[in-house]
């Protein structure tokens, strides 16, 4: 193949518990100029041996060497890249993910939280451009959140801010897989809005969601994103239960933060305009004292699924240029 | 009296519901040089000529002229100086104080959040020197709270951020006088410690409240602190329970934010070591993830009840100097 001319380029990773996506991204742009997935598992070693690979692959088809290397994973991260904490990636508890694909790659490494990452990567070319005061929201298998205060990037003491799908709404709710109890993200992730489908299928009032799925147990949110599309009106009850959940925890960090957006992305953000409206809703009428402030308003997330990869590239940018 | 070479003066308010407080405050240092206090009743032209008597009365105590004037207010209060929501001070609602106070005193003025300021005076001059991640909890009447975080002040999109007391942390649970059900305010503030102390007592676990107070019906969170120092095991008992409270809407904050240091200020405050001992043990147990990141230390706020009137003083003081 012909090289190319080369610009300073970066490779962003966004590493979930099954997939590890991969960009090469132009950080002056935003722009992904390539992006490649693959299979995530396998634990530390593994997934250093698949990141080296994929980077390989991301140099090979450009033509030219990535610059640094930003690392976006859902769970605690140290800013000296060690993974602490993390439900969805139990077998890199402890791994020096960061530190380890730095010495088999060579180049820089920046590892972050995926949500918070992806918080980075709106600001900068997003829904959350020009917005000094945002907070982003990241509705997926679970709920991650980032914060965008006065302009800056919020990582708090260690680089773990942004937790708040472990914010407590309802102290003697049910128990969430991680030991706590009523947890935001058992009420409002997408696996919240999959068991809230199936208990209205349970009890008569979703039997779109069983023609879809085939039977109650298989229903999940998806199913009730595809009845939406046809304007089915037990799933625009559910979705709407389902919103007034997810406002429920937005109506908490306005409180706190007092921001002037909500960017609502992760998976969920793929529904689009009904829990653009529907969260909105929620959020006017739960939001305490909004009669006295200004409208928050709920936007949708633009940069899809890519925007934990861009924010970690972005991040691994400015770690270069010691911003 | 003799004038005393003037230096750049400071005055600083904390504007509550009954009472004001005026500090002169040397702004370098913190130092409060004079302190006066008055009642705070009467509305919005009532208290402009309010607190120019006490700027007055402060200028001729220590006889040189101030050159700015910070006022601390509980509740919502945008930057341009309008008071927008309060439930503690309802007779000011959408009054312009600040611009009313400034035409009336020629100098400049800034209105601030009460506990925002009071998180910024910690930051300089208290127990959050030297931390640049750390979440200021007041625990009064109600509950306010100021975030530091990367060194810099959070204020929000209007001034407004920091209003954690109503924080929801039991959807379903009891109506609190915002209208909310089950926000942080209405578990863990010294209304709510006198309301514990009043059900232990009407269910025989508090005899020695009643001997304090004369009736079930007067006991107060005072009289906790006051039968705290003796040692009461019916007092610690109760006290233990609102340490959870505390800690249970610390929790929450310190997955958000992740801080390396709360500060607990406010009149509750004043019982000390039980207070941070408490909320310390319950913070332990109730952190997500807790054996997986450095332990968030629970302090005392240094500066009492000065906070407030000190922190207004310091952002009027960096109005003017333009940071």
């Amino acid at each position: 193949m012909t090289a190319i001319p080369c610009v300073p380029m970066l490779a962003g990773f966004d590493i979930g518990g099954t997939n590890a996506r991969a960009l090469l991204v132009e950080p002056s742009t935003g722009q992904v100029l390539h992006s490649s997935r693959d299979g995530s598992a396998g634990g530390g070693p593994a997934l250093v041996a698949k990141v080296l690979e994929m980077v390989a692959n991301l140099e090979r088809t450009y033509g030219c060497r990535v610059e640094a290397i930003g690392l976006g994973v859902a769970g605690l991260v140290s800013r000296s890249g060690t993974i602490h904490y993390s439900p969805n990636l139990p077998d890199l508890i402890e791994f020096p993910i960061g530190p380890e694909v730095e010495a088999a790659s060579r180049v820089p490494v920046v590892v972050g939280n995926d949500a918070t990452a992806g918080a980075w990567a709106e600001a900068k070319f997003g829904a959350g451009r020009g917005a000094d005061d945002f907070i982003y929201v990241a509705l997926g298998t679970g709920i991650g959140t980032g914060f965008v205060a006065d302009g800056r990037l919020m990582t708090g003491a260690n680089g773990f801010a942004g937790e708040s799908g472990h914010m407590v709404v309802d102290m003697d709710g049910p128990a969430h897989r991680t030991g706590q109890r009523g947890p935001w993200e058992y009420f409002a992730s997408g696996t919240a809005l999959g068991r809230m489908a199936r208990e209205a299928a349970q009890s008569g009032a979703f039997a779109k969601g069983i023609k879809l799925a085939g039977d109650v147990a298989s229903i999940t949110g998806y199913h009730v994103a595809e009845a939406l599309v046809v304007d089915n009106a037990d799933a625009s009850a559910i979705f709407d239960g389902f919103c007034r959940e997810v406002a429920r925890g937005i109506a908490n960090l306005a409180v706190i933060f007092d921001p002037q957006l909500v960017v609502v992305g992760g998976g969920l953000a793929e529904i689009g305009t009904p829990l653009k409206d529907g969260t909105q809703r929620w959020l006017d009428r739960l939001l305490l004292g909004g009669e006295h402030r200004p409208r928050v308003e709920v936007t949708l997330a633009e940069l899809g699924s890519d925007s934990g990869a861009i924010g970690a590239a972005l991040l691994a940018a400015e770690a270069l240029s010691g911003d």
